[in-house]
């Protein structure tokens, strides 16, 4: 039997280079060896979004069509909104008592993430347990691998934790999840920053039409130390070559262009009409089959409600373990 | 249109005297003039028992048939149990947005209860939270108003403040509950402590048997002072004394006991006998409605099974309207 993969993302706004460097061509690779499951998570995207939930309805929408657009074959991967899954808070409420306040306030990630937003009239619990409500996600699929970045294995050891205490305490119904590491890149943003990000504006979305991508190409950071196109460039850290690296399938030109730059013999203009040459033929597929998804919007909200559908099955089948292991599971109703 | 009151008791051990004063006598004189929900609150009973889950099934029929015994009528009133209410783990993942982590750590009420508990291994992020799942069983249920004691009043203040910023962010939906203050007495336990306490072995049960009943009165804590029965005695702060007022209906005979002990002309023993007698006057109808109920206990599942159904059908709806409010109520499913 195929082995079970649990991965998602917050409905915050449409997909992007970063989402699909970082995940979404992993995703496409795994879907053929693995039982996917992809969790829309509108539940968790509330915790630092929660005054504006109006947002989510449509992105869950958008995030789907990424899905579509880049490769996920519905046949194989199920698409779950995590709100349509009460029985993921249910778990939540349980795993509550298996974990110490002491515990979550010394989670690494967050830590860090608490750091990254600016949390006005201070840290919401819901966001500050989100470790808890993530363990509840992956276990109740009874995932066995959550493909992650290095940044995200103390949730992982988190989520391991719980389970391992709560299989010890009411027997053994849970699975271990284990990280699938390694197949996390990241991509920087197209202002150089560490990587895309809707707040900062650097980002290119995967249904972006050819003018939006052209002009942030065009307007891309590069060699801040190069003032001429005659000047010798840096390649290295320079966001342009990067995106040359991973969009560009010419290694010729790629390397041809590196070569010339680094001598002064090619201006940022050349580098960047190439690359969104790369670019625009790496998009185009994506972006018509997004648009055609989107044309057949009905047939998604379908895949969408099939998806979840078949994920709160599994959800209620491990809750009745849950129950009957925790001896809650009264007969008389 | 009757108003509606949210009341409830943990389910780990059956009821004793310290509940019917503090609070059972109380909801049988309510439960004409109000519209009440009383919750079996298991899911907060593993908060601080969840490692001793299996104590939960059979405690949630003797509060039943405790609830019966004294006489809660079940065409009134509906016994609801909380964990047959998984709306209400929703409402509670969704109220954790609402509540930062600085204001739970300043509630006063949490604050007392855990230093009370001896968590050994740290406080679980399920207990310390609890007001937040308070609030969602208050307002799930739309209650108006909650009997509670002064001790409980932050409790109350705070699923008003969760009320107040849902409906600000979200639209009116909920409703503020508020205090029914006064109701609740306190009954001293059988050792002169300051209530009656499982842990402690201080109680008299609605259910005991009339033996037990009469070991218990009989080694009652009464004035540490006095060593004859010839020695004037104490009536103030006597707990024999105390059950005498709230439970001795002949108060020509306590107000004579009362005179006789200060006189040093009664010894503990008779004044022991006669609260015996009148305890057991008291509680042989309630002792006989329980066995009764006890033997048709089928009977009883049915009564809360009822009650929960109603109460779940009521959650549900809230929850309709709480997620049309938060406009994550898509429609595709």
């Amino acid at each position: 039997m195929q082995k079970r993969i649990l991965t998602g993302d917050r409905p915050t706004g449409p997909l992007h280079l970063g989402h699909y460097v970082g995940s979404l061509q992993n995703r496409v690779k795994l879907q053929d060896e693995y039982d996917t499951y992809v969790l829309i998570a509108d539940v968790q995207a509330l915790t630092d979004n929660f005054e504006h939930p109006e947002m989510l309805a449509g992105n869950v929408l958008q995030v789907a069509l990424d899905y579509l657009a880049v490769g996920l074959n519905p046949e194989k991967v199920k698409f779950v909104v995590q709100s349509m899954v009460p029985e993921l808070a249910e778990l939540t409420i349980y795993f509550m008592n298996l974990v110490t306040v002491a515990t979550l306030e010394r989670n690494p990630t967050v830590k860090e993430e608490i750091k990254q937003r600016n949390f006005v009239k201070g840290v919401p619990v819901g966001f500050w347990s989100y470790p808890i409500s993530q363990a509840a996600d992956i276990t109740i699929f009874k995932a066995e691998l959550v493909p992650v970045g290095e940044d995200q294995l103390p949730m992982i050891e988190q989520a391991r934790e719980i389970v391992r205490r709560f299989n010890r305490l009411y027997g053994k119904v849970l699975i271990e999840p284990r990280p699938m590491l390694g197949a996390m890149a990241r991509l920087p943003g197209t202002d150089g920053g560490a990587k895309m990000s809707k707040s900062l504006g650097n980002c290119i979305y995967l249904g972006d039409p050819p003018e939006a991508v052209r002009k942030r190409v065009m307007s891309m950071f590069t060699d801040p130390t190069r003032i001429h196109p005659t000047d010798p460039g840096h390649v290295e850290g320079n966001p342009v070559f990067t995106y040359h690296e991973v969009f560009n399938p010419n290694r010729e030109e790629v390397e041809e262009l590196k070569e010339r730059y680094r001598k002064g013999t090619v201006g940022d203009v050349e580098v960047k009409q190439r690359l969104y040459d790369a670019l625009n033929a790496f998009l185009t597929p994506i972006r018509e089959r997004r648009a055609e998804y989107q044309n057949r919007s009905k047939q998604v909200y379908e895949i969408i409600a099939e998806g979840t559908r078949k994920g709160r099955a599994l959800a209620q089948a491990t809750m009745g373990e849950v129950r009957e292991a925790m001896k809650i599971a009264y007969k008389f109703a």
